[in-house]
């Protein structure tokens, strides 16, 4: 089952600006991808420590450091010391329960956000934090583990067919955020046909079993809100700020992006809306099982009851009881019980219950 | 059943402002309408392809080109690089689960927004999108397909009576806005017409079916809402924008729009109050049958099983059982049993069960 | 049953600025009062059209003019070319399901308004629209039909005993704002007695009947609440406008009527409240009730299967049953009965069921 | 009970500014308490009328007028020339259905708000209104009747301990809110007690008279809010005002009282919360009931059916039923019914329902 | 139980700025911590009493005085003279039902928050007060009780090895700010289990006893939520605020515990939300299981009904009944009974009840 929060508790009694991981280890080892680009060329490596971070910077072009893997504390601290970071960035970095934020550190801004995955198989939604830094002319990223939703950018750049190459550090970040934002449009669409599936399914015949799927479905809601939500005010944030690290062009691809989040937020919104009447729609299932059942077991004691007594009254064993005596009694007392029924069931007719 | 969402993942990993049609395709041919006016005179074509869309503007008057289907990329892009649009803007016209939006662009002023239509014969509410974009001296507006709810717009214009004519653009975008807006006012006539059927149906005597029905119109609520809530921010914002395209007269009209949002939205959120009451009515209902069920069982059970009690002890065998060989013994139980009878009949009537 | 909806779908397709009799027609003929004063005299006259209308406005004091029915369509436009109204002033005036709003159009505001009547007999509560433009020095009044809330306004002025005869067209404004308005309290009184008497029955005794009237109470907060909650903004707006037209002297007047207005709403939000505690009393009563039927049937079951059981017993036939020939077989067998219903009612008592 | 509303009707058609009693009458005697103060020295006087109104202020020090009872609007119109007051604020003093607010009038602000008291015996919460209007010297304070909330600011100013003597008529303005709002605590504190008591009855064993408590507390609650909610704006409003009748000293005082009024706001809304949850756990225990009540007829029924119906085949007449003249007949019988009477058991403790 | 509110009602009608106890006494002595450092000395001393008090600052560094225990308002008064605050601070510091806040005095600042610990082996959380003053060169903190949650900051001093040590007095009032909201992650990290736990015994199998923890965790957030949200706008106001106390590197510092604030919040309102979906499920259970029960006994009830009375039939004493001398007579009626014993069977397996 997905956590509700990880174990953040190991960090009280830390002083402030301590880097300790929080969550789960994704990954064993840690990674680190470098990209260096200019609208002329591109050149890749990947790194085995950060010995060499410090050189990392080559003067001119875009660099891109992309870290898999946020467990390693020491070497996110030497990261951190070549890129001048600040100690709560590196915190934050590597407390994966951290919720989505921006903060503008002048010569830099740090961007939280939360990527979804769905499990494979079962249908479990699971949340990895993903860190963005970026300045004027490099680009930091942070992922819990692989795969990477980031792989499509770097092939876009290595390519060298997109806008990536003409622009700065700033346009990269966007494609980041706007990577991660685009894979909630595909999570989302997943959510509404199990939606869609079981709305049909509870229509057609509502079980038990159903219920468990609304109640993981609302609980699927609840914790994707609480990971999309605040996104909204780090993209509106991001979108008004006023930095000098981003440059006029690229506001009007965060206002695009900054669009594609309220529209997913809408959409949790409206789901959550239609868990609500799929659970009423099994509620009054239940209810009208119940005005069934109910009816059925009035039905046959209002028929049988009444016909039994008249057959314990001429089952009683009295001396003096002329109709035992009487030829055609037998008959009779058929005759009566069958007209007793007849009536019953006629006032169930006219009362629709039958 | 009207999907929640398009198929939207078909674009995860492409470059932001890529055009891919996203959505149902609902025309084969896609089709141009161009029209030119001034006070004096009005020229009317039909474009083959956007060859001579650079071509379409003449130096004086007002452009409008009006196109049906926006399936179609390439079309697209060459009449995006006509009117100097922006990629994010081309990317938003084809992407159909785009949700309403304004963006001033400096030159020109992109909106979006939902068409509602009832779908033919069943009650199924379809949205349709409506992309409109306005310049200094053109107006570019977008639909997915036939019929068109901008025709009598093009009438006016035709016809000289308005006082399209003798404005710019702005004035021309305005009225097609309306023309959207005043289409949801018929939508919601006919939803609350249904909705007060129901209301009487159910007043008169619940049954399942309309447990269907109610959700069915709760259901299209949400959807309604998610289409035409965020015009309320999209109408306030031109309204209050400060764009130079937009002439000082032309913003009371704008005024004038955004109440009909309001209104609309008011409307949709009473909907929604009073849908609500329904489900209680409904489940009101359900809860008074199961009370009136369970009062027929009780009260025959409590009848009947008394009496048939007492005709199983005159039923038992033993030998001495001096009541069994009393003259009047037969009719003596018969009056206990009336009178039992007759008591729990009072009981009742005390009870105002019956 | 109170109108959700006007028809308002005529007007899809016509021009902005139309004038379109929208709702029902609620007088045969329009009539026009008109009112001069200043703080010397009065004039009154009944006008027969508004030919004359262009010379209403004899230079110094207020002129007032109150129409009464807004089907007349030429006759408003008449008019509002005569005092140089916007187009989209008379649409809206004419439409009677205009949701309220102010408007400042420089030379003159204009406001539109609900006025709230219950039915005669029937406890239905009909809304009406009213519309107030006023402007340097004349104030024009619609309503749909007779009878008006504004005469006592008219007498005070005629007997000149009030503020208004030495004030502007402003505090006459203020004067029709404030009369409506007032009216509102008088409603309010009226359903919070309905829904005191409800709550008092229902305690009593809930009855199926009462569920109607709580829906119907409940839709009507949902009528009043749209009707009069757009009203806040209104008078909020006015109050804090800085319109020339509005003295400062007559900004504490609109504080006050704004003040009202809050009240009001705040009231109907209580009164929401409370409805929904009466819904829940109700449907507490419902579960409450049934419980005491099931009770009834359990405790009737429950004594009387066991000695209907013994009783069965009994009446076997075997050939071989001792004690059947028992002398005090039978009453034995009563006294075991009578152990046996007692220890059930024991275990009810305990129960604490009877 | 407590009314929802005043009867506010009469006033329907008055002028503006009209003062005409609001409410019940709740003392015979307007009385009118002067007292006059500065560091050196108190004076106090009772008055009999108001003609003396006009002389009431001396020049230096704070006068305060206490005035209990609102429905002689004659004295309060003499008392509101001699202090030179709006006709729209005599207004609202003697409309005992007015909401809490401020208004700031330049000279004077004037100030409503709503006393809490619980009737004596029942626990039926009370509201009183209580307005207070101050200006450079002098204070004005109205309450509908005796005994008053403001007796201990009374005393600390005669025995001179306290810092009012040393400060001017806004910090006596100040302490008179205070020892309004002084008073929700305690009022709150016995609601918080009943809420207890009743939580602990409730898990203790539920009764449907708990949940006419239940709905009584709630309806206190909606009560409460109506009357305390608005203080929050009127405490706020006054707090960040600009009005240079309130020193800068005593804007730390009103954030205080600001903070008291938050803080009984907050507690209004948790004990909603509670009142909501208690309500869902009489719901429960009702459901739980029926389930209980439901087992014990359904284990009863289902045990002593199939006994009572192998009973009734071997009381069957028919000639030829070989086991009724066997010699171990009945005893095979009895063992028969007592083995399907133990399977029941059995099946009914495997379901865990004994 | 966790009481909802503290017996404020003691300080009715006492003047403003008065200092009284309100809440539990929790410690029977008042302690002091005095604690003085800078970059390169650290000086610790118990005070004994508060004479010493005025002399506490030594010019040069930064001085902490931590008090555990807020009752005695006669030592709150001297140390409040010593380091001159205001009254209204000492009233708030002693009145342990204070709402989280914050206040700008000029020359201090004042915090007002929630300690948050679960009770002992029980699972009740219990608030505790903390005050924080801090001004140019000294914090002063309170706490009710022992043991305190600043030891940590109070051994990083000690040890050196912080930054705090070489910064001034707003760091070490962040730093306490931070320890108590690191504090309920802890808390929540608590709840999360209990309510996993919950959710997966409702899952297996609901018993009315998990409706009493259900009730119990809701109980808490509310009370959480209470103590919790009041302290966004306290940190978000120190974050935003212009006070010269607080140095431009501190506020980076306040924003970060500012976000876990906001996480914190998140979390509660998220566990809110997943508690009304565990009552949701448990609401279900009991509908569903009492479907279960109702079942069985109408599947009971339906089958042994129609068979008894058949055997009621054949115990008639008729004399002319023919069947009953047939010499297959009553294994026909045995195989009547099977075969509409076995009708019933088929019946409820076609409606899936068995
Ligand atoms: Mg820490
Ligand atoms: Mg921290
Ligand atoms: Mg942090
Ligand atoms: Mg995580
Ligand atoms: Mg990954
Ligand atoms: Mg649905
Ligand atoms: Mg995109
Ligand atoms: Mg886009
Ligand atoms: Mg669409
Ligand atoms: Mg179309
Ligand atoms: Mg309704
Ligand atoms: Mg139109
Ligand atoms: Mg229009
Ligand atoms: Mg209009
Ligand atoms: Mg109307
Ligand atoms: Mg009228
Ligand atoms: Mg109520
Ligand atoms: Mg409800
Ligand atoms: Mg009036
Ligand atoms: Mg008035
Ligand atoms: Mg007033
Ligand atoms: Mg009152
Ligand atoms: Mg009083
Ligand atoms: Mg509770
Ligand atoms: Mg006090
Ligand atoms: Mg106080
Ligand atoms: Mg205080
Ligand atoms: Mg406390
Ligand atoms: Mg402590
Ligand atoms: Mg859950
Ligand atoms: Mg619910």
């Amino acid at each position: 089952m997905t956590r509700l929060m990880q174990k953040r508790s190991r960090k009280t009694g830390l002083p402030p600006g301590t880097a300790v991981h929080i969550g789960e280890k994704r990954t064993e080892r840690t990674r680190l991808q470098l990209l260096h680009y200019d609208a002329a060329q591109v050149t890749e490596r990947e790194l085995e420590g950060v010995e060499e971070g410090v050189n990392l910077r080559p003067g001119t072009g875009v660099t891109w450091v992309h870290v898999t893997g946020v467990h390693d504390v020491a070497l996110l601290d030497r990261l951190g010391r070549g890129f001048g970071l600040h100690p709560l960035v590196l915190e934050d970095i590597s407390n994966t329960d951290q919720r989505p934020k921006f903060e503008d550190y002048g010569d830099y801004i740090y961007v939280v956000l939360k990527m979804l995955h769905d499990g494979t198989q079962g249908q479990e939604i699971k949340t990895e934090q993903v860190s963005i830094i970026f300045g004027k002319d490099y680009v930091l990223s942070f992922e819990e583990a692989e795969p990477t939703v980031f792989d499509p950018v770097r092939e876009r750049i290595r390519a060298g067919r997109a806008r990536t190459r003409e622009r700065g550090a700033d346009y990269l970040a966007y494609s980041l955020l706007d990577a991660v934002v685009d894979n909630y449009f595909a999570l989302l669409e997943q959510v509404g046909e199990r939606m869609e599936e079981l709305h049909g399914a509870l229509l057609a015949s509502p079980s038990p079993r159903m219920q468990q799927s609304l109640h993981q479905l609302r609980r699927e809601m609840v914790l994707l809100r609480k990971s999309v939500w605040p996104l909204r005010e780090v993209l509106g944030g991001l979108e008004r700020g006023q930095s000098g690290l981003i440059g006029k062009e690229t506001y009007i691809y965060l206002r695009d992006v900054y669009d594609h989040t309220v529209h997913v937020i809408d959409t949790i919104e409206t789901f959550r809306d239609m868990i609500g009447g799929l659970m009423d729609i099994y509620l009054m299932s239940l209810s009208n099982r119940m005005n069934e059942i109910m009816k059925v077991l009035t039905i046959i004691a209002t028929i049988f009851m009444p016909l039994t007594f008249i057959a314990g009254v001429y089952g009683m064993n009295f001396r003096h009881m002329p109709e035992l005596g009487w030829e055609w009694g037998y008959p009779l007392v058929l005759l009566l019980m069958a007209t007793a029924a007849g009536g019953m069931l006629l006032f169930f007719r006219r009362k629709k219950w039958i």
